[in-house]
């Protein structure tokens, strides 16, 4: 990241787009100083904000927020979970101070909690035990070292590997915890339901779906699932909450915020196709949250483009059927999709993308307008210098 | 490809083989002239050939007459799946020239609109409708994007993604369609007898098999199987097109078109071992055309020679072993294993193949004559040079 | 592997950790000589022991003593794959020389053969017939070019392929054997009861349990269960086989032993917790065996230290959730686990240490106490030289 780039003015560089000011401040103080704490709170923050790719501890702070006002539960589960795994991540696997200060080994750990404390109710249909507390710390452990795997695996093929280290360790305990005895009455009775989509635990979760009254209109309804959907992300469902999390992201990208909200609205419409009525979980929100980020990786690695708005709707698109067809999969295991689908799809289309000569690839991502003028500037030096090269030929000529 | 090595007579140059003169004609002409009508009918006909590895447009001509005469409909859904596909891999991802004029990026979406439009009737008990052309052109349009991804990672490996795109995107449409409420009364009515792999719809097609009469005897309902092998890699039971399939194979590349059926063949024998009675789908081919293709993928990437044969024998019953293992799986969601198998097999015994200084993979493919030619002028190439080298040697001393 | 290092005494060189003299003077002769028979036997006894990461025939005799103690049938299987396996990898495929020598590619075709051998009659409630032999043969076939072909994929990223292709080849002739009806009765009549563990094949291997009684203390059969864990890698339950491991093992290496050991109990102990009572498999054994050879996997391929171990009780706590999770998936199609759990964790922690500079991977890995014996040596001499060099500056200035 080259930083004569950027002119951010005074203030804004210290909250607003990647705090960049923040992160130069911080890093030149050392883990074990009285400036420690600060840098811990930073990259837990960011942690919280990387799951939507946004790398400011302001961001993280109000959705955090929205978190606690959401669900005071989910909240501590999540700044739990990011605890250990900043632990993990630091003293066991000891990995690159620039990863652990973006918060990129943490965002995984930050949905293993928000996911697990938000689900485990609806799930098990019993409450959260000091039991799954540990399994929950257990996970958050683990997809900090699936995490550093994967990085390394993927990184030969230069892609992230987005939530999937979430998406393995919550899957496991789940199943772990399904194994242990957790909830087993409601299985073990209805096997033969589960494959009808509409039974399955994912969907109850509407039953207790308050927010839409029976005299809103079809497209109010599409509306707020759209807007929930951002909420969904971390498994809240909640206006307040949804709201915090795109003003957080305003903060730091409008095109960002903009292609995340897309790819959002794209799952939500997909849904009213691809699944049946009566639509409650498209209402709520649990259609739209993988476009959501599927919409947001498009943009995110990529250099914006319209191109690049056809392939994030086409992405949006891909992981919502994706989900379609993993849905009845993961219910004959009583599981929930996470976030695969947009993991699936999303390194698909990013694969797909590293290999043309018309879409460019971000090399070091900070956030899409930066990434925009840094092409922008790059095009033009590689321009200037070949009419120079031209102009000196000409006169040796 | 160098061209110094050919020595195809004139006429044949434009017609058999890889009709290598024809792209090299249309090669000079662009997109948008009015030969681009020509070129694009060149690559839409090599794409429905590259499923078996042909890069021949009579070829492709031949086949496609074969799935008219079987079926209009399937016919139809190919040209519309093909063409979606075209404008998705020249316009959107933008993926460069010689791919898309070989074919390649097409023969996948080529198999989406065939066996789509073959299957759909059989696994939904419903007519298909606007919506399921929706459905399908979508697939088409997405299994470009999922090769071009699939590609990017696999060529690191130097490994092709033979039809893993088609076999996703269709699977997911499939399953996509079974949340969406098609077909919906056979799958919740059964879920239970699923497991029986003589009960699932994969099977039920052999209902109405008319091909073969209560009085053939063992040996000529085998060869019947092992003959309509051909035409099940498109989803289509038909000798009229398997034949044609046969000739328009033969047309590039004799040695091909064996190993592809005597793969068919160990595939419909070793059905005979792995499935239970009566066979009905292994009369009809279903069990053959894994192994057709795993057969001509040996020999199609590996110059030819005795242990290539055995590997592709190897390769058939390995396709034909997953194939086994994979209909029950799929089952239980009402799925078709598509080439699942063939393309699993394949990846692992090509990789296999490419660690082994005793096989020579074909660094650019054409067919396999040619890789035996191209293969045994480098090597006397190779001989001559060390001859010359010792006797300058010689010389010197 | 450098030789210089090595210092093992005269008759020791011969018998214990790698058996390098054995190795060395073997290496001279021709497979087609009067040694072959003595190489064949000293590769084939290799690979019994790689199992467990140790490369001594010596140790592979023992273990195989141990297979014969427990059960003939067995011991007789695992021969009879592993010579099917060596013609595979000598005259098909043609593998390098140096990885037969070792063993590598003969230890999943061992696992082929005993755990086939061990589990049929548990899975198929049919005796061992002819045909199963056959199946037997094939899988131990297929596991070696399975082998060759993840070896060249894995290999790119620094990573073995561990038992996967044993996993990969048995799982597909035991899905195959069951849709050639082998066992159909059971399955049939009771799919609805499958996901509940409890009632699942695997587990009613335990009724036959006599080694506990129900007199023994928990504390008792827990630790008759890690032991046990050791002979359940071959998939025998037997105490005489289990100790005979652990003295083949010391004779390599007492730290891989310690590590395996210790992944053992981790294992057991983690199954009293996924686990619902009367925990009869964990005290046979069955919970332990992913975790001994994920304890002995991180140990062997990265240089040992304090970290290093609390990664390795990680990687098997890992594997055991990792089989909690697959038992009721592979339950649903009538599969044991086998070692996948063991694979699936190991390959992420191992590619989780690869990209980390504060573990040391192993270039070419002999046994634990070589690794550390040359680390140091490296380490030391690099800081030989960085001294020599401050010295002559310090000279010049």
């Amino acid at each position: 990241m080259s930083n004569e780039h950027r002119k951010m003015p005074g203030f804004l560089g210290w909250v607003a787009s990647d705090a960049e000011k923040l992160s130069h401040a911080l890093a030149g103080h050392r883990w074990l100083s009285p400036w420690g704490v600060l840098r811990l709170c930073d990259c837990l923050l960011r942690g919280v904000a990387q799951v939507v790719f946004v790398n400011n501890p302001l961001s993280g702070l109000l959705i955090l927020i929205g978190l606690f006002v959401a669900d005071v539960t989910v909240a501590g589960a999540t700044v739990f979970c990011t605890i250990i795994a900043f632990f993990v991540a630091k003293v066991l696997l000891d990995l690159p101070d620039g990863q652990i200060s973006a918060g990129l080994p943490l965002f995984s750990p930050v949905l293993v909690g928000s996911v697990t404390a938000s689900l485990f109710t609806l799930f098990f249909h019993s409450p959260i035990t000091p039991a799954v507390w540990g399994y929950m710390g257990l996970a958050a452990a683990l997809s900090v070292c699936i995490f550093a795997g994967l990085n390394h695996l993927l990184a030969s093929h230069n892609l992230p590997a987005y939530t999937l280290p979430f998406n393995i360790a919550t899957a496991l305990i789940f199943l772990g915890m399904r194994g242990a005895g957790y909830g087993a009455n409601p299985t073990v009775d209805t096997p033969s339901e589960l494959p009808s989509t509409t039974d399955s635990p994912a969907f109850n979760s509407l039953e207790n779906v308050t927010l839409v009254t029976p005299d809103d209109s079809l497209q109010e309804r599409v509306c707020l699932g759209m807007l929930l959907s951002s909420g969904q992300v971390w498994a809240v469902e909640s206006v307040a909450c949804s709201v915090l999390v795109g003003i957080a992201m305003l903060l730091c990208s409008p095109l960002l915020t903009a292609a995340c909200f897309v790819g959002g609205a794209v799952g939500t419409l997909t849904a009213l196709v691809v699944s049946e009525g009566p639509y409650a979980a498209a209402y709520a929100g649990v259609w739209g949250y993988n476009g959501f980020l599927a919409g947001g990786a498009m943009l995110f690695f990529v250099v914006a483009s319209p191109r690049v708005v056809v392939l994030a709707v086409l992405n949006a698109l891909l992981a919502t059927f994706i989900q379609s067809a993993l849905v009845p999969v993961f219910g004959q295991n009583s599981l929930p999709v996470f976030t695969f689908p947009f993991c699936l799809a999303s390194l698909l289309f990013l694969a797909a993308v590293s290999s043309s000569s018309s879409f460019h690839r971000v090399a070091s991502p900070s956030f899409p307008e930066m990434h925009l003028l840094q092409h922008h500037q790059e095009s033009s030096a590689t321009q200037e210098r070949k009419r120079k090269e031209e102009t000196s030929a000409d006169m040796i000529a």
